[in-house]
Order: C-alpha cells, then sequence, then structure tokens
C-alpha cells in the first residue's frame, strides 16, 4: 500500500477560518477526512507546522515513512532555501501544491524556491490540488 | 456531456520522436487515444500548431464549443501577450500543463505569461499532467 | 485622394464581444463604417490578424498602396521585434493606436516595441483613437 | 460651452526659438491664437510654467472652471509624483501631449508618471496633438 | 478596557544588554512596566520569542483575546513572507514598530514584507515607538 | 515652551475636498485648530505649499524658530534629493509622516528619499499621525 | 552531396529594396543563385517566412532532408523562445547569421536566445556571412 | 569682456553656516567677492535660488547675457530633467560644478542628469572648482 | 582553556547519509569526535538545530561561555537577517564555514547574509574547514 | 598582397594541452602553420600574449602592417574597455572570434565588450572560425 | 618646488593621431612641452603606459617623488579595481582627469571606479583639463 | 615533499607600509620568512605582481612545480574573468585567500570572479589564511 504524506506550511491551520475569498471554506481535517475516505487503498498522514525549521524536521522523518510527500510550504515557499535543500537531500519525490493561483496574486509569490526542487507542482486547483498530486503519486512509477 | 479542448503549441508535434530524455516516449496522438479511452464520459478534442496567431485562432474557436480547455502553449508560454490576453478574453476556464518541469530547467523558462491568467497550472508531471488537468474539470463547478 | 490602412492584431476581432468594460461595446467593423462614412474623402482600408507574421505581410503589402498606416497591434506591440524592424522598413509613416490606455494596466503594458519606430502614438482615447489618426494624416506633409 | 485649459511645463516657453529640428519653428502662442480661432465653440485657456509646484497650482485652479485639461509636463512628466497626484486628485479628465516622440528619444524619456493617471495620451504628432487633445474633449461624453 | 499585545522578535531579548548605541541602555522588560502603569486602563500583554514560526503561533493566538497587535518582528521583518501572511490572515490590526531608523541603516534593511500588510508603521522612535502606538489603538476605532 | 512646525508638501491643501476614501473627510486646517487646542503646552505653526524649493525655504526658516518639524513632503518624499539635502542640513530634528500607509499603495512610493534623513517616520496612522510626532517631541532630549 | 538549406526570417524578404544603408543593395534570390553556381558540390535550399511558427514548420521539415541549417531568423532572434527549442529538437546542426552587426545596433539585439542553441554564429560580415557558413558546412565532420 | 554666470541651486544658500565638514567655512558671497577680484577682466554674475523651475528661469535668462554658464544645482543634479533640457536649450555653454566629491558620498548622487549635457564637470575641488571653471571658460574659443 | 561552539544548521543532520557527492561520506558526530581527540586543549561543543530561532537561541546562550563560535548556518546563511543580527549583537568573534564550494553552485548560494557579520569565513574545504577554524581561534588574539 | 595578422589573448597558449573537451586538441602553432600554407596568397602574421596592455601594444603596431586583424582576446573580451577603445582608435577592420560557442557557455561570457567596435564575429566554429576570417578578409573591399 | 606627475592609461599615446573629432589634433608630448613651459614654477613629470599593471607600477613609484598625481586611467578607469585600490594605498592626492565629456559618450563610460577615490575629478575640458589639475594641485594645502 | 606556491597580485607588495589599519603591519616578505621556517617539510614558493597578465604566466608555470596554489588576486579578484580562465587551464588545486574580511568592505569587493572556480576560500583571517591555506594542502589528498 502506497504511504503518501502531505505536509502544510504556515498560517494553513487557519484554513477555513479566515480569507474564504482567497482559500474557500473548508478547513483542512475535514478535508482530509474525506481524502482519506475516497482514497482507502493509499496510507494518508498529514501534519501541518507553523515553524520552518519543523517543517524540516517533519519532512526527514516523512521520508523515511513515505513513498511521495505532497508539500504546501505556504509563505515559506518564496524565502526558504533551507526547505528546497531539505526536498533534494531527502531524495524521496515530492510535489509542491499552493490552493490559489500563487501567479495571479502578488509578485512576490510568483517565484518559488521549491518548484525546481520538486518533481512537479500543481496551483490554482483549489483544495482539490491535494487530491491531483494523491492520483499523480497512485500511477507514479 | 462535458467538453474539453486539449492545444498544444509549438513544437509539440515532435513527441515522443525527440528529446525522449525530457518528453519521454510516447508521441500524443496514441496518449490522447488512451486517454479519450479512459474517460469516455468526457468530449475530448485536441489541437497543435506551431503558429502563435493559429493558437489563438484555435482558442477562440474553442471557446465556443467547450467547458474547459488544456493548454499547453509550449515556448510561447514565456513570450506572448497576445495568447495570455486571449486566455482573458474568450472567458472559458483554461488550465496550463507542462510537461516536464520548467522550473528546474533554464532561467527563461521559470516564469510564463500565462500561469497568472489561467485558473491554474500543473507542471513536472509528464504526459500525465493533461489527464489531471482532465480530472479537475470534472469535478469542476 | 489620402490612402490609409488601418491593421488590427490578435483579439481585435472579439472588439464587442469580450470585456466590454475594458473595450466598450461596438464591434470594429461597424465602428469601421462609420469612420468611412464621416471621411469620404480618405480612402479607408482596414485589415484584422491574429498571426504575428501575416500582419507583417499585410504591412509590406499595404506599404505599397497607402500614405499611412495606423496599427493597433495589441498584444504584439510589447514583444514582437519582428513587427518594430517591419515599420521602420516600409517606410510608410505608421501611428501606434491603442484602445484602452496601456500606462494605467499591468505594467508589462507599459513599454511597447512598436513606439520609438512610429511616427507618434496615441492611446486610451477609445475607438475614437483610430479617428484622430486619420485626422493626424489628412493634415500631414 | 465646453472649456479647456491647456498647461504646458518648463522650457516650453523657449518653443520656436530652440532645437527647431525637434520641436518646429512655431512658437506656442502664435500657434494657441490660431487653434483658438479653429475652434470658436470651445473656451480654451493656456498657461505655461517653469515650476513644478506651480503646475500643480495651475492644474488645481483650473480644475474648478475646465471641462478637460491638456497637459504637456515636458521633463516634469518622467519624475514628478507630485504632479501625477494632482491629476487623480483634482478629478477632471487629463489628457498627455508630448510633441515628439518621446519614445524615440533617450531611454530615461520613455516612461512618464503621467501616463497611468491620464485619460490617454497623444505623442510624436507634433503641436498638432494638442488640437488632437482639443477633439478629443469635443466628442467626449 | 481595550487589550494590546505587543510581540518583539529575534534578538530583541538582548535589548539593554547589546549594542547600546543602537537600541539604548534600557531592557524592555522594565520599560514594559512603566508602560503598563503609564497606562492602567489598558489591558497590556507582552511576549518575544526568536523563533519564526512561534512569532506567528503568538500572533495567531493573540489575535483571539486583542483589540490591537504591535508587532517588531525585527530581521524576520525583511524577509518572512510568513508572518506578512499570519498578519493579513488573523484580522486585527497590526501596528509596526522599530527601534532604530531602519531607513539609516544598511540597504537591506530599508525594505520590510510587513509594513504593506500592516495598518501603518512607527520607526525611528527609540522605544517611545511603542508607546505611540499604544496611543494611537485607544483613539482608534 | 516647545516650538514644533508642521509643514505639509503638494496637494495636501485638498485635503478634506478630494480623496477621501484615501484620505478622510476633514480638512488640514481644522485639523489643525483641534491639534492646537489639544496641545497648549507647545507653539505649533502650520505652513502648506506646492513647490519643492518653496518647501526647502519653509524648512530653511523654521528651522530657526523650532524645536522640531514635522514633515509631510507628500509626492515629493518620493524624488526629491533636495529637501533630503535639506532636512540634513538645518540640523532640527524632523520626523516624516504620511496620512495614508505608502507601503501599501504604488511600489514607487514605497521609498521615499527622506525616511533616513529624518529621526523617525509614521505612517499610515491618519491625520493622528501628525499628533503622535507632536507627543514623540514632547518627550524628546 | 552535402546539403544545406538556408532559413530567412521576417522582412528579409525586403532585401535589397529597403534600408540599403544597413543591409545592402543586393536582394537575396539573386545572391542565392550565385551561391548555388560557386558551390555546385553543394545541394543548396531556401526558403523565407515572415510568420514565427511558419519558420519552426519550415526547419522541422528541412531536418529531414538537411546536412546543416543556416538560420537567420531576423526579429525573432530576439524574442522566440519557441524556435530555440525547435533548433534543440531537430538534431541537425544549426549555423546562426546575422547579415549586419548585431552587436553594434540597439541594446535589444545585443542578445539571441538562439545563438547558446546554435552550433556557432557569424555576423556582421554582410552576405558573405552565409557562405562562411555555407564552407563550415563543407569541412565539418 | 567677457561675461560668466554662476548657478548655484537649492541649500546652497546655506554654505559655510551648515556641514562644514562637507562644505568648508567660507559662505559662497564672500568667495564671489574675492573671485571678482582675482578676474577683474570678467563680467561675473551670480544668482542662487531654491526653486526648480526658478533655477530654469535664470538659467534661460542668463543665456541671453552670458559667454559661460557654471551651474552647481546640488540636489536637482541628480533628479532634474526639466533642468537637463534647459541645458540643452539654451545654446551656452555650461559648465557643472560640485564643491564635494559627489562620486565619494551617496550611491544617489554618483550620476548627475546634468552632466552628460554640459561641456564639463569639476567635482570634488571645494569651492575652488568654480574658479577653475571660470579659467576655463576664460581660454575656451 | 579556550572554549569554542561549533553551531550547525538545517539538514546538517543528514551529512553523511544523503548527497555524498556534495557532502562527503563522514557523518558529523564521528568527524566531531576525531576532532576533540586532536585538540585535547581546547574546550570543543557542538550543537545542530533545523530551526533558525533555535540556533539564533543557541548563539546567544553559546555566546556566554565561547570564546569563539564557528558557524555553518546552511541554507539560512543565504536568507537570515535575523541570525546576522544576532551575530553582531553577542559580540564573541564567529567565523563562517561552509563545507562545499557555495561560489561553485547555485547562484542563490553565492552571497550569504552572515559573511559580513562574521570575522571571516572558509568555504569549499570540506569538513577541514572546521578544523582550519579551529586552529584559527587557538592562535587568536 | 594581404596582410592579416592573428592575435590571441589569455591562456590561448595552453591551446591543445588543457580542457581539449573545451577546445580541442590541435595547439595554436601547428594549426597557423597549416593555415599559411592552405593561403600562400596572404601574409599572416600572429601573436599570443597574456598581459591586456600588451595585447594593446600588439593590435597599435598590427595595425601599421596589417590590412585586417583576427582577435580572440579570451577572457579579456568581456572586460576590457580599453581593447575596446583600442579597436576602434587603430582604424583597420576587426573580426572577433572565438574557438568555442562563448553564447553556449556561463552567462558572463555572453556579452563582448568588443563585438559591437568590430566588423563583425565568428563563434562556435573551433579553430576553423579563424579560417573563415581569414576569407572574410580575402573577399573584402 | 611642487612636484606634479602626470600618468595617461591605454591608448592616449595615439592622442592626435586618431579619432581627433573625439580627442583633438594635438599629440600629448608637444602639449606636455608647453605645460611645462607655462608653470615653470611646477616639476613636472610624465608617463603613460597600456599595461593595467604598469600604471600601478607607475602610480606606486611616482607617490614617492610627487606632491600630486593628475591620472587619466582611459579605459581601465570603468574597469580596475586594481587601479582605485592603488589611488587609495599610495595616499598622495589624485585627480582623475578625462578629456572628453565621459558622460557624454556610451552608457559603460558613464561610472568610473576611480572617481570615488580621487580627490576630485575633471571632465570634458579636452587637454585643457590636465593644465586646470596642475593649477588645482598650485593652490592645494 | 609537497610544493605550494603562494601568488600575490595588485598592491600586496605595499603591505606593512600602508593602511595598516586594513592590512595589518607586517609585511609579506618577514611573514613569508616565518612561514617557511614554521613549515620545513613543504616547498613553498612565493610571487608577487601588479600585472593581471603577469600574474597569468606565473600561474601557468608555477603549475608545472606547484601541487597546490594559493591566490590573492586582490584588485583583479573581482574583474579577472581571464585569471578564472586560468585557474581552472592549470589543473592544480587553487585556494583564494583574502586578507582582510571582502564581504565587510565595499560592495563591489563582495562577488569575486575566481571563488567559483577555486577549490575553495579564506578571507578576513589575516595573515594566517595564508597559513590556513597550506595546512588545507597539507592534509589534502
Amino acid at each position: 500500500m502506497k504511504r503518501i504524506t502531505i505536509v502544510n506550511g504556515p498560517n494553513l491551520n487557519l484554513l477555513g477560518k479566515r480569507e474564504p475569498e482567497v482559500y474557500g471554506l473548508e478547513d483542512f481535517d475535514s478535508y482530509f477526512q474525506g481524502l482519506k475516505e475516497r482514497h482507502p487503498d493509499i496510507h494518508l498522514a498529514y501534519a501541518q507546522n507553523n515553524v520552518e525549521g519543523e517543517i524540516i524536521n517533519i519532512l526527514q522523518e516523512s521520508a523515511q515513512s513515505s513513498d511521495g510527500i505532497i508539500l504546501n510550504a505556504a509563505g515559506y515557499s518564496h524565502t526558504s532555501v533551507a526547505i528546497a535543500d531539505c526536498v533534494v537531500a531527502i531524495g524521496v519525490p515530492v510535489v509542491e501544491v499552493h490552493i490559489s493561483n500563487i501567479y495571479a496574486r502578488e509578485e512576490f509569490r510568483h517565484h518559488t524556491l521549491l518548484s525546481g526542487k520538486c518533481a512537479g507542482c500543481i496551483c490554482g486547483m483549489g483544495l482539490e490540488g491535494y487530491e491531483l498530486a494523491v492520483l499523480f503519486f497512485k500511477n507514479y512509477a
């Protein structure tokens, strides 16, 4: 059974509570519950953290028990060389997901340090982007 | 029945024939055939053209008979204000797809003029990116 | 009798049909009809094309039968060295027209490659800009 | 009767006296006289000043007695945030005019701070540009 | 009674102990004590942390029990998209404070990612800047 | 009795008359009247001018009869090396004030030439920013 | 017998007719006639097109029947990622030729997107540059 | 008898009173007195103004009664397209003088808009720079 | 006996386990053991952390019990103003070490925010760089 | 008999000895011998020097006895204003040659200061580039 | 008796022989002869060299026997950190001279690395600039 | 016995004589004498030159008789593509040394063209940096 870990970065714990016009009304926990129910053939894990270095810790640990990682590093995507280094170091394929279309927002969001280090990226698809990434790993290798 | 049109830009007619280390070994026609078979509940159309303006013509015409468009404008993605204007003008939701991870290649490929105008984008997923985009439209509104 | 050719670039065939808040409600054909009626003393011709190179073909051909050319190259204005070269090469005076005020829109529209090669430019005047350009040629030389 | 004010900026008082290869041989006063005679149905006013802040004073005052303003801020066009703020603040529609084609001159003239704040702009048409702007206001709203 | 929380970022726990020529001789705890005594009509809270993500945690928690937040994110002000996102997400008005005049120091301190997301900012006023921010919230709304 | 002079730059004479969504509804004269009444223990003076060089004249003169100057140079803040030089030359401490949050507006407003030369700056606090600056001088030295 | 194809881009059909001070007086057809006569041992083909995408079509087709391609993409040299991608994709060695010295003209001509993808480039040698490229292919592997 | 006018810009009226470590201890009036005494064979005039546009007025007027102009536009040197335009328009040779070495100060002082429009420039020579400029005009054709 | 603390940043806990072609095969713990044995006359301490703010905490604490600090902040070296501020604030001399030659890798690694704040830096020497830094402190005043 | 001088810059004396994958296996002396034998009707001279200023000396001297100069300034091509000035000053036509395709190597090699000052340039053709340049001079004027 | 050394850089040995429209018709030797005759009270020395490092040698040696140095480093002015370092190291005051107005020529000549390290600079004054520099040293300290 | 050559660039012959606050009081010859005495087991050679091209000559020659080279190219470090090319071409490992911390000085010193081509670099360690580099070579392969 494939093992996939979703890692969410800073402020994504507020999902569904704040700025619904940008991020929608559903909070991630209930979305994740539905995702697991729709994909009983995959072992899905989930972690969220606001601390850049803790995300690195999570990635390093998840790498030992995952066949693929889905990473939405939120604000750290645009500034963190350290997370980008981590994505390279852990060796497990990582797919970058952004809920909103970062290319249609402020200019400083148009470039992420992670995209070039990940296997690929999905953005602007809403929460559905996570599920598309899960489907990608399902049919991968 | 949902109608989705895939539009491929310059040099993608060479898919499967050239640079397999970048773009894989499958040509698009046979991939498209499989895609249609896997999704009999969707009306799928496909067009490829090397001419920037013809892609605009195709987009304008497809818009009248499609519920969603999947666009891989290849080299024009990085330079064409005219296609970007067209994406906005036609009103139909467009998803941008890139087969390779453009953020891991030459720097001039890291920015596309289309990303900010499309609903979202999927890149680095290989040909599977087209299918993920199809799945996105399936569950869209 | 002076001969003036109006050349419109990509997506301007959608005028009056799309984004009326930017480009107004009138389509160009009916506007052009009125323009000809208001200026019976001028031989007015009109062409639109979505293909960059076809615009070059049109400019080269029009140059042989026009005393002045009014050019709205739309999205190509910002990216086409080839059209800019053509404007210089054909020798006939060209006036650049933009319907909307390109300097009040996205930053990539603030610079055109054509402005420095044309005799002058008129922007932000709506469709009336074409008529002002006609009046300019009327009293020119 | 429509009221239009023309406001000229620094060094335009030298028009017709200096650099005729750039600005032509006619001085503005005699041009303005002809303009008034050709448009007896419009109330035309004119002011010139070399001082940036005085141009702001003139714009603020003219705004109370004009239906439209034609502004050639010359050298200040490229550097004055304060005049740009004033154009926004006074609410009256302003058309920017440049006698020469600023896009065909030194690079620092290719960008004006005013263009994006004005209704539109006309450049490279010689003194005739002022008359085209007058015609624009005539048929405006 | 209004509730205001002061959040200090990295190295500000060294205040009064290091670099007195830049930051003065008073440590923040004793300053905060005086501040509370001078404003008995306000509920003032205070937190300091060196970890970027913990500052996000503090901001998210404080937002639920504060009418206003005073934020000196120190070195993170110039690099943290994640804290800037948090300021937007929590909805409570935030005032940015810098003890020294960041615009008179190294160039990389001249731009903060937070300024545009906060209600306003006060800089170069020494520790007094915190009190001015408190006074601002007192008379706010 | 401390003497403080407030100097306002271009277009601030329109305060309360234009763009109330940006600058509020109160005109500066009535605000200044209230400010004086709330601070009878301070000698407050006020000057406004649209001319860059006159602001320099005012600053040079005020410096001889003020213990502190509050300067809102508006549009000149972003372009005037000459006013910045003057702030340094006059020796009297100057606090920069901006009514709106300049960092949340157009990008060309994000940098002022004055900030690094003043003692400090306060922005985004509305008219209250002037009073905070007055309070700063009250407790200064 | 070696097969070499020369591909000329936009406006080069005007060679000898326009701007002789830049491009000389000879039209390309008569030059090509002489070239063929001087090199009877080489199979020389020639195509010109103003349309970017047609140049891609020509390159793709020529690649199947040529041992080498000589490409003067004119204005597209500076803007076309799509032609650059094509040069890489077709596998046949391509030599870039420019008649004038592009490095001695406007700055936007100093960089081409093709140079790094071609085997080499020859510029500023006039029409003779084409012949030098032919000689290069003659002695090539 | 040669006529030379010295024009000083903003804040130079403070010379000798402020920042002596940068500009020295002598005020300009007494220096100018000595200069006239050392050069009785030259008609020397002098004007200072803090207003950018007034400097333009002075230059335009001086041009009619001077064989050469010595211009220290101080802070306006770095920002005034309008004064640069004026230097070109008046036709009289202008020498730019800066008392301090502007290239050894803040980076924004390293570039002046005037240098390329003047006959030449002298900087870093202290007040003596003015005298060297006078000597230059003395021996100038 | 001199006290030296080595502080390693994010992902350096993976040393010897990942990317051996870049970082070598030895893990840091065994290297550190050897280092201590080779330098019994120095009190050597070691800490590693993936969290930016925890590195600041470690630096602040180590400063109280160290005569010198050797810092390899890895990915944070290029982005952390906060660690750079900390290096200045703690007063103890810090030497920056990088195992690989950061100047021969991606461009974003060519600049570190720490280099200018440290006493010096050693890079590209492999693990040996740490020992060279130790030797530097040994002979340091 | 035409006289042509080849001038090679720094490190080209190592040709054939170092980095054969970039520069090939032939050393320049033996190549030059062959070149002279293949072109007995031309007077060919050759000089190499590692010192920038000596290359200037050689160019100045060669100019007096050459009808054309072929210059490969190697590393100095990208940095030497002084050699560029010399190319202009000596008046003799100079052709720039680079053995490798500089546009396909590191970015700092994509721009040369010499290209715009030479008659033309040939790059990426290997040692054959020198012979093409010789052929160019043969048929020149 | 004051001792002044003039040091000229690359290509200035061609003065009077090449490009007279830029540099005039007089060669430097005869100019220098006249200069010495006009200033018998000063010990004047002169050296020219095309080699950057030899100019450093000359500056180091001249420093031991000169009270002032006049340096025209020509093309090296824009690229030589090493000469700039030398100017600082030798301690003797250096005045930079340029014959032509470098600010009115190509953009890469607008910035010199030397200006900020010299006492001052004189440019655009023709050969007379050297004499003005001599006069400056005469009256210096 | 290992052979190591130290190569010093421009102005380093002044070491100990000039700017002791930057470079210390010891001249290099006496330092080198001590270095040789402390390392009798290594064959140490030393050369200094002010001429860029001579440094290339020295490097090429030293490469044939050295196991490692220690290079302090001083001012040329920041500008010399030719020396960087030489470091690559000679094949012998080179360590870059800078006496002062170049990252704490002027911004143009923060980037060297050599760092990425050398094995590693040591900076800010004073003269001791040379000895650390010697120790590095001692324990190298």
